[in-house]
């Protein structure tokens, strides 16, 4: 690419600030917003602060000596980015540990196989121990398929949900919503029928490798049996579904080492600004603190931390005090039980907070592209009238309905919620996988969703 | 990031088609839409024309025997894509080689460094041969300065223009349109005031250690004297401003062996499905064929190319005839002379070919952001119509101006232009560097341009 292209189209703050002038707070406003810009794009911590997360402390699933070592940092950091409060809120979390690395190997004597399958054990998995199963494999594309199937087909089978992404949503996170379902209830809904085991295709964009893990749950009232069960590579997925048509009673062995340990104690770390106006009167802007075992939890959730950290800069930056009380939160344990957002819920009812809005990040570090809002108390109206504010910055979809999953609790006491938004194309490349590492993470783009947060609470705060 | 956020805010297709019951082509046009976009994000070939582009034939700078290739390869790509005639336009293109690796090397007795620093020779640039030019260096921030310090503190030394890109732009492009003068006249300018060679900072996003190269000219008006110049890494012009600030008496050296070799025959390559209504009438989208020398021409300009080649395919996919001629053009010599867009538009005017609309893609294979376009002939006030065709597809932003550096001449004629515009983020990390590889590019972000480019092209069609 030559120049010649660009000068028309130079990015002009100073055009954008006079069409607005119908509104005269908007000029104000669209130089605090340059000003909250240009200091994410040029000075901000977050990724640094990322680097620091992600290589120095790592994968830190709940439970784990990392993730108390990321509640140590946190709170560290929390007080660096200009907290004049962090509080640890405390939280019992699951302990599931992976113990020695699982193993899946496909072994058929008909087509002359004996190969591993790259596989990871699924989030709160039992261990089979070094026994392992050995089985008959059953491939199947839906839960009707199974239920078609029943017993007599299934019995002391290995059940193989072969669902694939669906590659025509453009929003990656619908052929997500789709098929995680197999990977969270499959096991349980293939014991029902007297399976010994199941697999499922890793829920991914791309046609590699690398498995997918995420949590699932054995689900009591389909089975009271909790049978092994992990995640196969796109590749091996690829491999056994190709292999079982030319010999359906081939042969796969499972092994994991997955135990289920007693609950450990952890922490929220919640780092807060206190209002000037309104101390009592919070807005509030997090991330998930855990992350799974096997990456760095870069993208997921290292980037929605270190951006609800950087929040709290904008303050000092802009030399103000803000009005209501701003709270970055370090949620812990929405990977495998979503135990701080219960519990952040919980302490807000009982200190009678009242809670504004309260925003997740947690789509990873990519350039942002918008923001889901509720509709409840008129979030959605007022944000949407901040539309071209925003639009200088391509941040351009604010859409109805919004949130994260740490704040499900908060949400049924009535807070109206935000969801960033980010592009998702890259997302499921990476997502729980042991390539969820900081290199996958733009600086600039990481930067741009700081800045977008930051901006998107500076006027949250400002108009309510 | 679990599930539960994910469900409120899926795709909805049949929602959009609802709400555009108004104008009843609108359905129509946005069942087209879904089904090539659907095409693209399933059975597209632009990823794996890309990697044989890429990695098969690679670096492909006008003249070399990869040009060549590329030519042979392009031709055969658009028949496969559908084309039913494909045209070689022939042109003359200059022919410069970069010879060995350039050397530069930091030495300074008083610091005690002598150190290599990482840098790539500006394509047009003159060979030093193997005695090289060793100087003092000074330091410049602008012309302005340059011209300020003169003669008298400049004559024998080594001008080193250490300009930052502009990191507060969102738009990536900015940056680079500020910064690439002291690439491209800092040489003359330089030997104007009797310096020996030049440097400048890479034009670059990211703090990192790769040059990036780029087109430079001796401007005979300011010097007819032509004396080196190469980029460096942005980490070694760090180390240099460093280092000049304790010793500004050190040393460079530089070593280049570049040669201008007469000019060579090429050729632009341009796929045509003939239009079935108006056949002397054309819309063309292009990119450029031609790439550095240093990386695999990846992201600039392979992704344009096979995105542009991929437009062909959509009128098969539909089961349509085009009313007008559309075209896949693959232009050569972009990136050192331009000489490709100037045959073009030269061929058009002496066939008296009327040209509809014409759009490049040359801003990397990166998710679509929008389209810039031409006020002129009502092409804007059309584009801007289809916005709501383009938002489930997170095409969103349709500005006024736009084109191509290919484009230019055919801009002269009069002939509307359009620019696919991509997220900008990433675009600078890479661009002209050896890390303009095929890696780089994500497979559905390359899709969902090649989508869009597909998409518009199917619109100006029916509505023009």
């Amino acid at each position: 690419m030559k120049i010649f292209k660009l000068i028309p189209i130079l990015f002009c703050f100073v055009s954008f600030s006079q069409n607005t002038s119908g509104e005269p707070s908007r000029t104000k406003d669209s130089i605090a917003l340059k000003k909250i810009y240009d200091y994410y794009l040029t000075k901000s911590k977050c990724y640094s602060n990322l680097e620091y997360l992600a290589t120095k402390i790592g994968g830190r699933l709940s439970g784990s000596p990392q993730a108390a070592q990321a509640v140590i940092w946190a709170k560290k950091a929390m007080y660096e980015a200009g907290a004049d409060t962090v509080i640890l809120q405390p939280c019992m979390v699951p302990h599931w540990v992976r113990g020695k690395k699982e193993k899946c190997n496909l072994s058929s004597a008909k087509l002359k196989i004996n190969k591993p399958l790259n596989c990871v054990a699924l989030g709160n998995c039992v261990g089979t121990g070094t026994t392992g199963v050995n089985a008959q494999v059953i491939e199947v594309k839906s839960f009707e398929e199974l239920e078609d199937l029943g017993s007599v087909n299934i019995k002391g089978k290995i059940v193989f949900y072969n669902v694939f992404f669906d590659q025509t949503h453009v929003r990656t996170g619908s052929a997500y919503g789709e098929t995680v379902k197999y990977r969270g209830r499959g096991a349980s809904y293939a014991a029902k029928f007297g399976a010994v085991g199941s697999i499922v295709r890793s829920m991914t964009s791309v046609a590699d490798d690398e498995p997918h893990t995420g949590n699932m749950n054995y689900d009591t009232t389909l089975s009271k049996i909790k049978i092994p069960t992990l995640a196969i590579s796109y590749k091996a997925a690829d491999l056994l579904s190709e292999s079982l048509k030319k010999d359906n009673k081939l042969q796969v062995y499972i092994e994991t080492h997955c135990q289920t340990l007693p609950d450990e104690p952890s922490f929220n770390v919640v780092g807060q600004i206190t209002g000037s106006e309104k101390p009592n009167e919070f807005i509030i802007a997090g991330g998930h603190l855990d992350s799974w075992d096997n990456g760095q939890g870069a993208h997921d959730d290292g980037t929605g931390i270190v951006q609800s950290i950087e929040v709290l800069t904008v303050y000092k930056l802009l030399g103000i005090k803000p009005k209501h009380s701003i709270r970055a939160v370090a949620f812990m344990n929405e990977e495998n039980g979503l135990m701080g957002g219960e519990a952040y819920a919980k302490f807000a009812k009982e200190k009678n907070e009242k809670h504004i809005s309260a925003l997740e990040t947690d789509a990873g570090g990519y350039t942002p592209r918008g923001f889901g809002v509720d509709t409840s108390y008129g979030l959605y109206n007022l944000v949407a009238k901040w539309k071209t504010l925003f639009a200088p910055y391509y941040v351009e979809r604010i859409e109805k309905g919004g949130g994260g999953a740490d704040l499900i609790a908060l949400k049924k006491l009535g807070v109206p919620c935000i969801g960033f938004e980010p592009d998702t194309q890259r997302y499921f490349d990476i997502h729980h996988t042991a390539a969820d590492t900081f290199d996958k993470v733009n600086k600039r783009e990481l930067e741009l969703g700081s800045a977008a947060i930051g901006a998107l609470l500076y006027l949250l705060d400002k108009y309510q």
